[in-house]
Formats: C-alpha cells, structure tokens, sequence
C-alpha cells in the first residue's frame, strides 16, 4: 500500500535542521517516507490524498507516563502530595489487568487524537495488556517495573516479570513493542534489588526509564541517607552504564547534568505535571546549552490531567521564558524537536521522529483552516504557540492512517468506552 | 424565544459557590435563565435541547486583549521584547480600519468556538468597527485608547474620538457593547494628557482599562522617573476613582496591591502572555489572599498566540502551585471564578456570569464524552486541568446560540475569511 500526500504544508527535517515546505508533496510506501518535495514525484501511489490547508509534520513521543492513571483522573485533586498519594495507593492496590487494559485503550484513543504516535509507560500488568499495543497500531516502549520489597533479588517476582516479559514481547508487532527496564526511582528500590539489577545489566543490555530529582524532597533526603545525589546513585550503581531515559529532573544539580550527559543519559520534562504537583521548573534551559537529549511527556492523567503532548510543547515553550525572564530562551524549533525526534531517539527508535526520505511514516496533519491558526507566519511558532491537539485531523503510524477526522480506524471507540466505564465503576463511582 | 437544556450536568452558582448538578434542567426566556433544578420545570419551554453527556457552565470572560493583532499573529516570535516592538510597530501604523474590523472579526470566531462569551479590548479605531459587536451577538468592552503625544488635552483628537464613542456607542445593542476608557500604560501617556484626562474624569464616570506593572522595567523605571510605582501614580491621579481593571500586574508591590484593594481595582492575570515575553509571575495567591477581584485575560494574539481562554484557566491553575511550591494554593473553584464571574464584575455585568435564575443566559456547553473528560470524579478540576476549548459545542450569549457543533449561527464564517485574509495579503505575506 502506497499513499501520495500533496498540496500539503510539510515540517521536514533537513540537514537536521526543521524546514517547511509549501504546497509540497510526501509519498509513503508500506511503512516508510520514500518522498519528500515540491515536485509531484515520478512514481505512481495507490492512493492521492489532497492535503490543501493542512500540515504535515512529524508524530509526537509522550516519553513518560502512566497511561492507567487515566482511571483515577481528578481523585484528590489540590490535596499535597503525600496526602493524595495516600488516597491513591489503595484504589491503586485494586486495579486489575483488566482495568489497566481499559485504561491504556483509552489512553491511546486519547493520544492517537491528538497526535502522539508513541508513548513510553510505567505501570502495572504490562505483560498481560501489550497486545493492546498490537492492535491499535502505536507505538510503545512498556516497562514493567522495579521497586518495592526487599527480597532476595533472584526469587523477585517483579525481576523475574520483567525478564519474562522482555523475552517473550520486546520487538513485537513489527517492531512497534519495545520492552524496556524500569527501577522507579532512587527511594523506592530495595538495596539489595538495586544491587542485584545492577550486577546483571550488562548482560540484560536495553533501555532504563527511571523517575529522577522529581521533588526537592527526593533530591535532598537522597543526599542525607547516601551522601549523593539521586543522579549520583544511579551514577555510582551503573545503572547509566545501558541507554537511560529519566523523568522530570527538576532539582538535578549541575554536576548531576553533567553526569548525565557524559552518560547520554535522556531527560524527559514533564512541565504540566511539574507545575500542577507544584514540583518546580526542571533546569531545561541549562540542559539545552549543555546539550543533553530533552525530550517531553505528559506524566499519568491523576498529575496533569490529560495527555495531550500539544499543551506539553506549548508549556516547555514558555514556562522557561516566564521563569528566567529571557522571551529567546526556548525557540520552537528546539520543543518541537523535544516533542518529536529527541524522542525517538530516547526510545531507541532511531528510523523515526522526523519527516525525510527513508524514515518510518509515523506522521500527524494538523488543520491549519481555524481562526486561531491564520496568518502563518512561522509554522514552527504557529505549531508551539498557536495550535491545538485538537487541530489534529490525521495520525499515521508505520504509514497506517490511526485515527482521521475524528474516525479511528483500528479501535472501536465504544467497545473501548464501555470496557473503561465498567473499571471505573469497578473501582468506585465514574 | 425559550429553551429547556434537559439531562444536562450543570455548573450552577448557589449562595456564591459553585456547585454542579447531575441530570438536571436549564431553563432559558429571551434572554435570562428562569430555572435551574434537577426536577423537570412545570411551565412549558418553545424548544427542549437534549444535553446528555454535557456539561452547562457560564461563559467565559476575556478580561485583556487587543483582538486585532492576530493579524500579526507569529511575526517576530522568540525577540527580546524591545525588539519584537519595533517590528511590529511599523506594521501596526499601517492598520486601517477594515483591517481592525476583519481582525475583530475574526478574534469572534475564535472566542466563540472556544467559549468566551465577552472580551474587553483595547486597541484602534473601535468606533469604526464595533458594529460587529452587534452583528455578531457576543458582548464586549471596547475602549478608544489614549496614548501619546504632548498635544493640547482638550483638542487631543483621541480625547475627543473617546468621548464621542462612548456617547455614541456606549450601551448599545441590548447593553452588550459596554465603552470604556483606556490609558495605555503610565510610561505611554503624556503628562499633560494623564493631567487633562484626570481632571475630567469625575464627571466623566465609566471605567478604565489599563497596563499595569506588566515588566520589571516599567515597574523600575516609573520608581527612578517619579519616585513611586505605576500603581501609586494611577492612584494619586486619581484613575483609580471610577472602576478600574488592570492587565498584567506582575511587578506590583505589597503596597500596590493594598491601594487597588482600597480602591476596587481589578487584576486581569494573562498568565500565558507573561510567560512567553519573560514578563515573570504576577503574585497572583497573594492577591486571593488579599481578596482582590482577578480575572483572567489572553493579552493579544501576538503574544500569546491564541485566545483560547481555557488555556489561561489551565495555566492560571498550575503555574502558581509550581512557582511557590504548593500544590494546593490555586484552587480550581478560584480559577474558574477568574475566568468568568469575576471578569463579569469587572466588566460591569453583574447580571451575568454564573448560571443562577434571574442571570443573563451567556452559556456555554461542553461535550463530555471524549477520551481525557472520563472518569468525572471531580467536575471543576475535570473543566480546570483536562478540558480543551475544543471540548465547548455550544456558545449563547443572552439566550441566544451563536455557536454550535462547529457552525456559526450569526456570522459568515467564510465572509470573515476572506476579508482577514485581505488584510493579511495587504499587511506583508499570508
């Protein structure tokens, strides 16, 4: 199957560089990019698709998440933290696979909605909900994740789930699954687990997502029990030591930076959630200058409450400028790339997150024909600014159309709704 | 004309707080809601509007914007504030009326769709143009802006276009276009021209939109140029005699906040124009401590890059619990009083603004059924956090529908296209 975009407005990474092009033409075949340019190509497309009025541009990464969460959107709400995580562990506590099904299913209507084409998750029962993966068509890295009880590491039943679960489903649905290893974050790992993930990684080889330097608390109680920081930890274990991606980092330290980059480590900001659970403003502008890979996500819906990747970008776009009283500090066409390529790149997806010839069709349309989104001066600014996750009109995964004009086309929206009602009833009122 | 809302969940405001009602009834005549209740009303309605799945709450209040720039929408993003000025500027002189009128225009569609249901405004030839007020349906109030040159005051032709307007104008269409006066800012206005305004000022009555302490430069300059803040001077000149509302507010002092408290000043926060020109964080929990009427506002499109006011509900939500490190400081109740009851006082509508029998029926409805609006365990977090403008299917205003599923009820939405798009083409490129 082929499809040939034209009339479009494209966001295509050239030189590594973004630039848009009008009135342009995009040609895929089975799940590849194999034409980008002004031109109307040679070949013939089994498809045209008249995309006039529309951009193109590459799908967006949700890099860390907790897409379950879903379930439990608006549950204590403005309570402090440590007050609403009590109420949330022991509904927590209830949640079955079934539930988490339901809730990743919806989680993935929702984000195919507004343009993610892959998200990155950690919660529960993954192992037993990845075929969701499968059949909608998006992408995931899924993790099953470490933290808890201390015993003895071998015996664990959550290492011995996670190895389970990369053996049997990293790779699956063409690639589209990948199985990555979680250690939650520094205060919730047992000693000896940590000890003993660690001496097997090198052989374990893949990809860690880990939560790092989330609240001032954390970083500062780190410091008190072990004398390092929470970086420092995951540092000195060699936990850095196989490709890592952590989450929010807002009271890293400059030497935790400097860690971090020496190890390619991946920072995943969070500015919703980082505002809303009143954690801070992450030191991203540093960590531009110091060039380490930024990428965005949206937390779970319980600590944002949604996940539309549009107002992440939007947020990373401007907090910055608001909190270091510099308006050039955060340019488009760095949180775009944050929101896309950077991205792939942490997901160990190398053959995506841009649009160029060659790379997997994994791309979103956005209706550029609404009052908020004319003149366009500077797509990359109309993009970051101005847009809507709801100006999405079409997003494509390995060159499957997912969801269009409101229409998905590989899930059924109501099963998916009547299976989220009956959890959300399970669990306690909806 | 009148209309029963039935099966609707409804945001009403009882003794003063809000308060959300399941399946229940929305009655509106002509122009005013005549019953709320979760008991089918006796008396007889023209037309019954099944809203299962909706949810009914008040419209919301642009309190701050110039509607006009979104012509300019995107030139210059990412300069220095002086910079960006003076590109816009040159461009700006070049503004004709019909230009104004299209971008107005056009800012309607915008607001509408998205839920707003009044704007206060501040930017050229007004008198001109306000009869798209009118024509439209939506409520605003529009000011004739002073600004400017060491003229005579009392041959000062923006003076004079001032007072002609608001003669003319003031009041018309049913009450829904309201005239305003506006002083720019402290550091825009000559002395002899704030002197003349003031004097006659009491006779004039009204009120007055202003900028106030949007940078820290104005704040500091206006100290080392007159030896006091840009509050204490609109105090003892006087401007904060008649009702006053004040955009921006970031830079305001202890002292000033006392003074506008003392005089009834209001505060409209554009939380997302002041993060993306580095304006900073206006203190916004002491000013609900304080016990000031804020509402909230977009600033222009130009710096914002939209009017989505949903954006500046969520944003005004969230910021705050980051910058100060408290999740609970901003309560979603407040925030959405910002957004529209409050705004409502400010505009001097007190009729409207919550949805309470004997209120103006200025309505919105949003749609419910969507992935990021389920579970609703919390109905005023779900509109504060997860809701989206796109998520508003229905825009009345004075128990008249101007939009609905995507349709405009009383404009040309092609109309108004076209002829922005001309003023585009004439203004530089589209």
């Amino acid at each position: 199957m082929s499809i040939l975009f034209k009339n479009a407005k494209i966001m295509e990474t050239k030189d590594g560089r973004l630039n848009v092009l009008e009135n342009a033409f995009l040609g895929v075949d089975g799940d590849t990019i194999d034409y980008i340019g002004t031109e109307k190509p040679q070949k013939t497309y089994d498809q045209e698709k008249d995309m006039y009025g529309k951009l193109l541009m590459p799908g967006l990464n949700n890099c860390h998440g907790h897409t379950a969460m879903n379930l439990l959107r608006g549950i204590g709400s403005d309570l402090p933290l440590m007050d609403w995580l009590h109420k949330m562990w022991p509904i927590e506590d209830r949640l079955r696979p079934q539930d988490c099904l339901a809730g990743m299913e919806m989680a993935i209507l929702e984000m195919l909605a507004c343009g993610t084409t892959s998200f990155c998750d950690m919660y529960l029962f993954p192992q037993d909900i990845c075929h969701c993966i499968g059949e909608s068509g998006i992408k995931a890295n899924l993790t099953r994740v470490l933290m808890g009880e201390n015993e003895d590491y071998k015996s664990f039943f959550k290492r011995n789930e996670a190895i389970d679960f990369r053996e049997r489903c990293n790779g699956l649905y063409n690639d589209r699954l990948h199985v990555d290893w979680s250690i939650h974050a520094e205060y919730t790992i047992a000693d000896n687990i940590a000890q003993g993930f660690a001496e097997e990684l090198p052989e374990l080889g893949g990809r860690l997502h880990i939560h790092l330097a989330e609240t001032k608390k954390e970083q500062e109680e780190c410091i008190q029990r072990r004398g390092k920081t929470p970086a420092k930890w995951f540092y000195d274990m060699g936990f850095f030591n196989i490709p890592c991606y952590a989450a929010h980092c807002v009271w890293v330290t400059e030497d935790d930076m400097d860690l971090m980059k020496e190890k390619g480590v991946s920072v995943v900001h969070n500015p919703s959630s980082n505002m809303k659970l009143g954690s801070g403003f992450a030191p991203i502008p540093r960590m531009v200058e110091k060039d380490l890979n930024l990428a965005l996500g949206t937390d779970g819906s319980a600590s944002n409450n949604n996940l539309n990747m549009f107002e992440e970008l939007h947020l990373a776009s401007i907090v910055h400028n608001g909190y270091t009283g510099d308006p050039t500090i955060m340019k488009p066409e760095t949180t775009i790339k944050m929101a896309t390529v950077n991205g792939s790149i942490l997901q160990g997806r190398p053959d995506t997150g841009a649009l160029e010839k060659g790379k997997k069709a994994d791309i979103i349309a956005l209706n550029l024909d609404a009052p908020h989104l004319v003149p366009d001066y500077d797509t990359l600014a109309l993009v970051t600014y101005s847009a809507q996750g709801s100006d999405v009109c079409m997003t494509m995964v390995d060159g499957r159309i997912l969801y269009e004009n409101g229409q998905y086309l590989t899930m059924d929206r109501e099963r998916v709704f009547h299976d989220y009602r009956k959890s959300c009833e399970y669990l306690g009122k909806e």
